[in-house]
C-alpha cells in the first residue's frame, strides 16, 4: 500500500476538483491510501472510506502567495502538514496542484535535496509524434548555472529510462540552433559539459523539434522551460479556437466535423496534459508531484496514480545511488559552475 | 517606386523559390523596383523585366555559417552586395531569407543603428484570437540587460502603433508568472523600468496568453523569443499531423473533413506564417526585413511586400525621431543598465 499526501486545498478549482480526483483515484487503484490534508470545512464535504485519513490544516497557500512568505508564516498550511507527514514516514509521496513555488520550498525545507543534487527540478512529460519526451527544468529554477543543467540531464535521463521506460534516452539541450556553437552564454556553456559526460548527448534541438519526438529529454532552465510549456499549451488553445470559428461558419464543415467526431475525441486524448497527470519534482528526498494549476478530477487523479508508480518503482532511491555514483564528475562541474 | 535589395542565394529553398517570390511580387505590386542579387548561374534562370535589375555576386553565406566568419571572409557575398545598394542609396530596403545572423551582422556593419539605439532586434508578427500581436526580440540578441528590454518595448510600440496600426498598444514582458515579482533576474529588473515608462505596460504577460491576444507588444530577449516562436510552429506542426493521423483511421472522419475542406482552408491561411511575410530588424538605420529559413514563394513575396510598406510609412525616421526624444530616459536607463 502505499500512502500518498494530497494536499486538498491546491489549485484553481481546489477543493471540489481535488476531493473528486481523489475519490477517481481511490476507485482506479486498490493500492493507495489517501491523506487529505486540508481545512476542515473542506473535508467535511468528503466521505468517509478505509483507505482514507483526513488531516485537519487551519491555513493554505493561495496561488499568487510569495512561497518564501508562506512557508515562513503559515506554519498550519495544508502543504507544510502533507510534507509532514511524509517527513514522519507516514506517506511516501505529496500531491499538490497548488503554488507551484509554494511545494518546491516546502519540499526543500522539510525534505531536503538528495545528496550530491545542487537544484531538484520539474520533470514534465511531453506527447510527440514518437516517444513521449520528458522536459526539465520546467520551472523550477529560474536562474540557473551550466552545472545545473548538467544535472537536469542526469535525472531526466534517470527519469525517461525508468518511468518512461526509454532505453538510452536522446538528451537534447534547448537552443536556437542545432549546431553546439549557437545558444546564449549558458546554454553554450552547458553544451561543454554535456559533450563531455557519459550521457546520450545529441547536441542542441531547436523549439521545432520537440513536438518531432528528436529526443527523449529536453534539457533547459526553468524560465525557459516554463515558457515553452505555457507557450505550447496556448498554441493549442488557439489554434482549436481559431478552427472552431471557422468551422461555425460553415454549415458543411459543422457536419463534417460532427461525422469525425470520434477521430476528434482521440485526438484531444492524446493531446490533453490531463492525462499525463503532474509532474515530478525531482532531486528532494521524497516522491513530490506538481499538479497542474488548472487541474480537474481526471488531472488530480492521473497526478496521483502517477506519484503511486514512482514510490512503486523507487526512483527517488535509484536517483540518489546514481547521482553518488556521477558524483566524481559532479564534483568536477560544481568546481567549474 | 521603392526600391528592393534582395538576397536571391538565401534561405532553404534558394534561389528556386525566391525567384518565384520575387515573380509574384511583382505582379502584385506596381511600386517596387527590385534589385536581384546572386550568382551569375542563379540570376541566369531570371527573364528580364523593366522593374528589376540584376546585381551579379560570386559568394553566399550558408545558412549555419558562422555570421562574422562570413562578414570577414566573404567580401563578394549576395548578402552583403545587397546592403551596399541600400548603403549606396540605390535600394531602400534589404530582403533575405538566409542566415539571419549573417544578415543582422551586414546590417549592422554597412548601415549602422539608430542614433541611440543599443542593440536593433527582430520584431516578428503574431496571429492572435483578437489583434495580431508583435514580438521583439525574436533571435537577434540572446543574452540581454534590462535596459535592452526597454528599448525592445520602446520599438515594438511604435511598430505596432505604425504598421499594424495598433493604438496606445498594450506592452507585456514574457515572463513565467503574471505578478511583477516573477520571473528571471534579467525580467525582474526590467519589470522595474517598464513600470516607471510612459508606454501603456500592462505587466507580466504569461506564454499561455500571447496567443489569446492579451497584448500587442510581447517584450523578451531573442533566446526566449526565438525559442517561444520555434516552439509555437513545432505544436502547430505537430497537433496537425496528429489530427491527420487520427482522421486517417476513420473513413466517416475522412469524409467529415472533406467536408470541412473550405474551413480548414480558411483556417490554415489564418494560421500561417507565410500570410505574414518576413520580421524587420528594427533600430538599424535603414529597411531590413528577415524571411523565414523555410520561406517559399509566397513567403518571399509577401517579405517583399512588408518592405514596400515599411519604407513607404517612412518608420525609420520616425522610429530614429521617436527614440530621440525618449533619449533623457534611455540615458538614464543605460546608467543603471
Amino acid at each position: 500500500m502505499v500512502g500518498i499526501a494530497l494536499d486538498v486545498m491546491g489549485g484553481d478549482y481546489a477543493p471540489q476538483e481535488v476531493l473528486k480526483g481523489a475519490q477517481e483515484a481511490l476507485k482506479a487503484s486498490k493500492g493507495i491510501f489517501l491523506y487529505l490534508v486540508g481545512t476542515q470545512e473542506a473535508l467535511s464535504e468528503f466521505p468517509g472510506h478505509e483507505r482514507v485519513s483526513k488531516v485537519v490544516a487551519s491555513q493554505w497557500v493561495k496561488m499568487d502567495e510569495a512561497p518564501s512568505e508562506a512557508l515562513r508564516r503559515k506554519l498550519d498550511s495544508s502543504i507544510r502538514r502533507a510534507f509532514e507527514l511524509v517527513k514522519k514516514g507516514k506517506a511516501q509521496a505529496v500531491v499538490s496542484a497548488g503554488n507551484s513555488g509554494a511545494t518546491y520550498a516546502c519540499a526543500l525545507f522539510t525534505l531536503g535535496r538528495i545528496s550530491g543534487v545542487m537544484r531538484p527540478a520539474i520533470a514534465t512529460v511531453l506527447p510527440t509524434l514518437k516517444n513521449p519526451a520528458v522536459l526539465i527544468d520546467a520551472g523550477a529554477n529560474v536562474d540557473c548555472k551550466p552545472a545545473h543543467l548538467l544535472q537536469f540531464a542526469f535525472m531526466g535521463s534517470l527519469f525517461a529510462e525508468r518511468i518512461l521506460g526509454i532505453q538510452n534516452p536522446r538528451v537534447g539541450l534547448l537552443s536556437i540552433g542545432e549546431e553546439g556553437g549557437k545558444g546564449n552564454f549558458l546554454v553554450k556553456r552547458a553544451h561543454a559539459l554535456l559533450s563531455e559526460s557519459p550521457l546520450n548527448y545529441i547536441g542542441n534541438i531547436e523549439g521545432r523539434h520537440i513536438y518531432l519526438g528528436e529526443a527523449e529529454v529536453i534539457v533547459c532552465d526553468g524560465f525557459v522551460g516554463n515558457i515553452c510549456l505555457k507557450v505550447s499549451e496556448g498554441v493549442a488553445e488557439a489554434v482549436a479556437e481559431m478552427l472552431k470559428a471557422e468551422v461555425k461558419k460553415d454549415p458543411l464543415a459543422i457536419l463534417g466535423f460532427s461525422l469525425a467526431r470520434r477521430a476528434l475525441k482521440r485526438f484531444r486524448k492524446r493531446t490533453d496534459w490531463r492525462e499525463h497527470g503532474g509532474a515530478p519534482l525531482l532531486g528532494v528526498n521524497g516522491v513530490v508531484i506538481i499538479g497542474h494549476g488548472r487541474s480537474d478530477a481526471r488531472a488530480i487523479k492521473n497526478a496521483i496514480l502517477v506519484a503511486q508508480k514512482f514510490v512503486e518503482t523507487g526512483l527517488t532511491e535509484r536517483l540518489g545511488k546514481s547521482l553518488h555514483q556521477k558524483s566524481k564528475s559532479l564534483k568536477e562541474n560544481q568546481a567549474i559552475q
